[in-house]
């Protein structure tokens, strides 16, 4: 049953109204189950003169980029071993720790670091699950991955999830878990 | 900036109403870099009679348990080993993957499968991150495991995440990911 | 999808809520094909505290009551001829039109002119109608009449219907029309 | 002093939300005696973009026709035999009453009906009702015929009354009252 | 805390628009001592056909003018000797009232009172305040006065401050305090 | 034609809506000329529990008190001499200026100046005028002065203002005109 107004100002993209809808209408399901027909989302759009704040108009902050792509593109680009690019969507203070490594600050780190231990590896994506929490948007990707072995084997099929905490549109922590150890174990 | 409006039905308690208002200003917060200052979540609330869809009068549907205290209770359970309170939360067609298992339909495989690889194993939790996602509310938890390998040698440390689905209050799904086999390796 | 936020004054029954959810309800479908789980109706209730109009507290003006009810209790007072009380729900420049008759303004003209036409007769209801229609409550009974003939037949069937006119809770205009000259032209 | 906000999505006519904003106000009328100039209807409309249900995007549903306007344009093209124009705007499962006959489905019927009674009749009309009841459109179409008897005496001023219902902009019931008997029985 | 919504018909321009939510700024902050960033003022604008009173469409009142800027301008024309351009500006009725003066209705009366007083002043403004009080728009406008006495000894620093009253855009009553006299005095 | 909306948190007395309802309609009535009857504020008000600004419950500020109350008990103060209550209401920083005296920030320099001019002044209340602008509360008194002379001759009828700026329900700044030294140089 619940029904959302959310009142801003105007210049939000019709994409971005539609994250927003999205994620108010989460934020409801997320605490009450009421069927979807019944759970309504509307926006109310105000020019700058017709809205004030402490008697000042404002003006509309930019909408935040969507998280969840931001990751998409950052995974493609290491994928695709394009650092520089990669790089560039690094906030300050980045960290990233894999497993069973020390936090590392820097792509060409993790890349000394994977050096022996496959050949290459690449993602296929299940899910990606994003949110705000505890102050910054959090991206999880989760899925497979394959590539071969350092001695040519082929591999596939090996989970992964990864965390990413992303702040002013940059990502500024990413978590990796994966069973690639187990899987070498066996 | 934004102003969020919700309009529900009368009988949800404040912490179910702090839980919706909590979602709605995190909705915002993940669209709109407002200052937090300037995110207000206002309830308006109305009695059964003064409310109605189709021009029926509706009662309001029971809030959805806090999902995230359903995945503590049920690790604290699965911690204490009291799987008939576990087993309790679990929903149909409940599945569990952990590293480089097929997927477990019953706690007592868990048990079974992890028998040779840990005299017992507790958690230390970094984190929760809970959010409506895809149908079901979508819970991490994430932290460290420590405990006693099979020959007594204690460990700690040893990052792990887990990703559950809960689906009308009960779990649906659990993964599990962690470094131990990395670890091990070492 | 229309939803109708109404604000009022509190003091309304749960009852007079209901009646103005349902007519606003009916309101919507009269203009918008919305499905019915889609036209949401919600009552905000202000204490007169909390309302002013030219900077006037408020208080609520008593609801009008349904005329519908009004009419059958009107109809049910004459068939049991219980004049009085149907004297009593007429308000200041009554007038009544049945079929072929000029305009009656009391109803013992009207018992006078039924008299020569059925020793009694009584109502079955197929349906009513209510609406406010230009200044006035307008409500329309329909079904058929039975009763016997001035010889002692006893006649069923025959359908007719009424057309009240309600202002401030009085009836001020009634207009019949039955099919009674057509069977008994039979 | 009821005040109402109605929220539709973009795409309305201004006829189409002048009869939305006339159908709440009398739906105000009908329960609320306050005076009219507090009695204020305000319509907030949504591009699609920014109004949502169940997280989707919706288009407006085309406004319902003005069901009066079918019943005169109906009744025109009866009065002036322009039976194809006419059975166009019935809907399946048509009905219609006319005084002391069997319910008919085919204008044919009527023609054939009609063709023993007068030589031709039209109408002059006192007023219309018109109101959502029961599922579909009501409307009444209320006033007097004029025309000639089969003998070519002239006739006028006989009362008559129309009853129609209207369901996704098709006429499915008309029932028909009027003193013609009552006035051949004189 | 407090946020504002005001519903006002489509067609004021931007400026008035801003007076319009200062005002209403500045009439929460008369009450409740929230900070600034917590009143929010926020303007619905209706196309006249998206609005109605007792069922009929409005036309937005024009905007009164703004009193402070009409003081403002008859101020100046009053100084510059501009008696049209001032008298123009003066609604029926006018009075005015000066220190130690009966009431004068035309400013030639002014003019003819001031002769014998002092060659010339002028006026340094220290502030102007605004509202609407007791049916009327107030403006209150302080400072100093400077200028010649009648010997041609110039003053200056003292101080004055006039009270104004505007109806439908017009000046109808001025009073008028200054500490003329007690400089003259000394 | 206005309509204004205003949420505020729960908490506020019966007295401070009808102030806040008052102040709000001023302010349309400042800057649109719709008549009264069509000028309508209505208050939302929230229980904490149903209000977060930034994620956080909020408790409602208290009101501020009524500042021509202030104004009024703080001059009858001092008219009875009682200057430790009139001292009581004075804030930090405190100023008064009197018809050509300096600054003052103590009564006991009011009254020390005051005891060369009369035997004693007492007030008739023309009206008062308030409002927030600038920062503060401002509130104007004006009226007549009666009293007597030092050398005991009775005067009356002596114009006067006095501007009130008022913060944090404490009188910060004083200033006073009146047609004393006018009269006396008559």
């Amino acid at each position: 049953m619940p029904i959302v107004e959310a009142h801003i100002l105007q210049g939000y993209s019709p994409t971005e109204k539609s994250r927003l809808s999205s994620a108010l209408t989460d934020a409801i399901r997320f605490v009450v189950p009421a069927p979807d027909e019944a759970i309504t989302v509307m926006l109310h759009e105000y020019p700058s003169e017709a809205y004030a704040r402490g008697g000042q108009h404002r003006q509309p902050a930019p909408a935040l980029p969507d998280p969840a792509q931001i990751v998409r593109d950052y995974l493609a680009a290491m994928e695709a071993r394009d650092l520089d690019t990669a790089q560039g969507m690094l906030g300050d203070g980045f960290q990233m720790v894999f497993p069973a490594t020390q936090p590392m600050t820097d792509l060409s780190e993790l890349i000394a670091w994977s050096k022996g231990r496959y050949r290459f590896v690449k993602k296929t994506y299940d899910g990606f699950d994003a949110m705000h929490s505890g102050g910054v948007a959090v991206v999880y990707a989760r899925g497979t991955l394959y590539g071969e072995w350092m001695d040519g084997t082929p591999f596939e099929g090996i989970r992964f999830i990864d965390r990413f905490e992303i702040s002013g549109g940059k990502i500024v922590r990413q978590d990796v878990w994966n069973d690639m150890a187990e899987v070498r174990a066996k």
